[in-house]
């Protein structure tokens, strides 16, 4: 894999460097990133683009982003090659030392980032470039095999013995491996819910592994989802809050993507996720405590069934949303407490996993 | 503990019922929660209350109020008695179930949550209530003991053995004991430079405990961080941005606490902590990358110097916040990237280490 992209971007870097030898203008061809250029495909599970590109011909008027293009490929080289890490943060101070190429705020450095990215059609972890953030927990019966920087053994790591504590995903998560036997992948919205479950050893009785987005999922966290998913062939079950919210903005973006970054859902989307609630329904079913839908709310929930290609594709998901938009309210997965603290426990999980062909696509 | 915390709400409600019994109107005595009421004391470290308090007594008017006291001191009682946890929002919808004592909002269930943390005078978590968001992970010469919430038998988490992952925090880290012979602590603002330093196993070689905070650091990270530098005696480093945010924000938070928060920082501080960087001087000495000062960062600094108590206690803070606004500029702690992605780790951190003595209080 890392050889892969190191050879990718010394065959690019060769073309350029014979291309002026022969004293022609070289160019680079990148995949248009925008809305525009996306469709979504059922099939493969995730938005795709429609293949536009756009050519960057070396001229006076590109030069600057030409060599900072190169020079960006060539950190990557360097840290695919040492099997080193740099953030968006600091591939931008280390151009500081590029002269004339350094970039002057850290937008132009990014974008050039997201330049090379598509470029290579891979994403930015394996060009050794890694986000910000981290995010993302798990606890559970998972053993994840990672490997000792230093001296290259295998570490395997057992997420049923961090007691209250939990697994903390890397910032990449390319280069690990899995060993499970569990049923499912039970992916949860709030750190709350996940800490209840978590206390209560859910994953024993439910034989799972417990993912904690703590909100809208990092890449390392979707991405962490999607691998462990594909390798042990196991379904992904989401549970996230009963709003315009959890369903279009955690789930969606969880399972198919972002309409912005649609050269990397191929690596980040989870395609076989399924919602497990809370669902319009079982606001009914479960008499919810609830709050009204705010503007917000009922804006997010029209765009979906109006301009969302994946909700539009499915036609229980647009009966879904305009029964959520009838009843003009919203229930957080925290209201089943209202019935008891334990009772998603006892009653709510139990019963819908007991029926996961009825979970909302 | 717990049942120290069981013995003390049984008191309360006894002398309330007992003064029922008499026919005279029961009264709660709640210490005053307003920055008003703060002082900074530099020999206990923290921000103290000033010894203010308000009565609660029972009248028409506070009926609803005192009701929804009494039960959310019952619901405490239960959590503690049977190891439970509710995160504020989970305890909200438990009172759905409490008739008229019902809370119409979460934020009349939290003020009443804070009232009850006040009156016993512990923090939320020993009454049971946990925050609902999570953060701060941990790598390094460390061995966490927990226990398994079953057997009870106690789990060793040695942080020495998660590759590239981490330990991720509980949100309540009261039960956990703690092994390590660890030079110091280093708490570090951002994960990217957490996951770099975690990367390269500085941990190994400087023998210490990393702790990344991803910000401003949550209630159950600044508990963790005190309960085991305290535990075992062991230094804590701070290395944050040389911003007034980083300064004055996740700084002075983590070391003395906040201010609307008074009677919380003798368990949420961890005034032994001091400040190895980015400091204003660093800047000049290793030559950063520097952004101008916003409006808001002049506004932040300014203030830290004119009203706050514990920047107004140390002349070096003083001083040190002056030379910044002077030369109007900030500088991340990812700029040291600029001399190359590992100069942090071969030539900033051990310079700097090599003088604790010299770091800011």
């Amino acid at each position: 894999m890392a050889s892969e992209t190191v050879r990718r971007i010394e065959t690019t870097a060769t073309n350029v460097h014979k291309t002026i030898l022969k004293q022609n203008k070289p160019s680079l061809r990148f995949p248009m990133r925008s809305l525009s250029n996306v469709k979504y495909d059922p099939k493969r599970g995730h938005f795709e683009m429609r293949g536009r590109h756009k050519v960057r011909t070396l001229t006076v008027s590109t030069v600057k982003t030409f060599a900072q293009t190169l020079r960006m490929m060539a950190l990557s080289k360097e840290l695919v090659e040492h099997e080193d890490i740099a953030t968006k943060r600091e591939a931008y101070y280390v151009s500081k030392n590029w002269e004339e190429a350094r970039f002057l705020e850290q937008p132009e450095s990014d974008a050039v980032m997201d330049d090379v990215e598509a470029l290579f059609e891979v994403n930015r972890e394996q060009l050794g470039f890694v986000p910000e953030e981290k995010g993302g927990e798990v606890s559970g019966k998972l053993v994840i095999v990672d490997r000792d920087s230093e001296t290259k053994k295998p570490l395997r790591i057992d997420c049923t013995k961090f007691g209250s504590g939990a697994y903390s995903i890397p910032i990449s998560v390319e280069h690990l491996k899995f060993e499970t036997d569990a049923r499912f992948i039970l992916v949860i919205e709030t750190a709350g819910m996940f800490q209840r479950l978590v206390k209560h050893k859910y994953w024993k009785s439910a034989n799972c592994v417990l993912v904690s987005m703590g909100g809208v999922p990092t890449r390392a966290c979707r991405r962490f989802i999607r691998r462990l998913a594909d390798a042990r062939q196991i379904p992904v079950y989401v549970f996230v809050d009963g709003d315009p919210y959890g369903i279009s903005n955690i789930y969606r973006t969880l399972k198919v993507g972002s309409g912005n970054a649609a050269h990397l859902n191929e690596y980040f989307c989870v395609p076989q996720a399924r919602y497990l609630g809370i669902t319009p329904q079982d606001i009914v079913d479960y008499k919810l405590p609830t709050h009204p839908l705010k503007d917000v709310d009922v804006k997010r929930a029209t765009d979906a069934i109006k301009n969302d290609p994946f909700f539009q594709h499915h036609k229980e998901w647009v009966r879904a949303v305009e029964q959520l938009l009838k009843m003009g309210v919203r229930a957080e997965q925290q209201a089943l407490a209202k019935w008891g603290l334990n009772y998603v426990i006892e009653k709510y999980l139990p019963e819908k996993l007991a029926h996961p062909q009825r979970f909302l696509p």
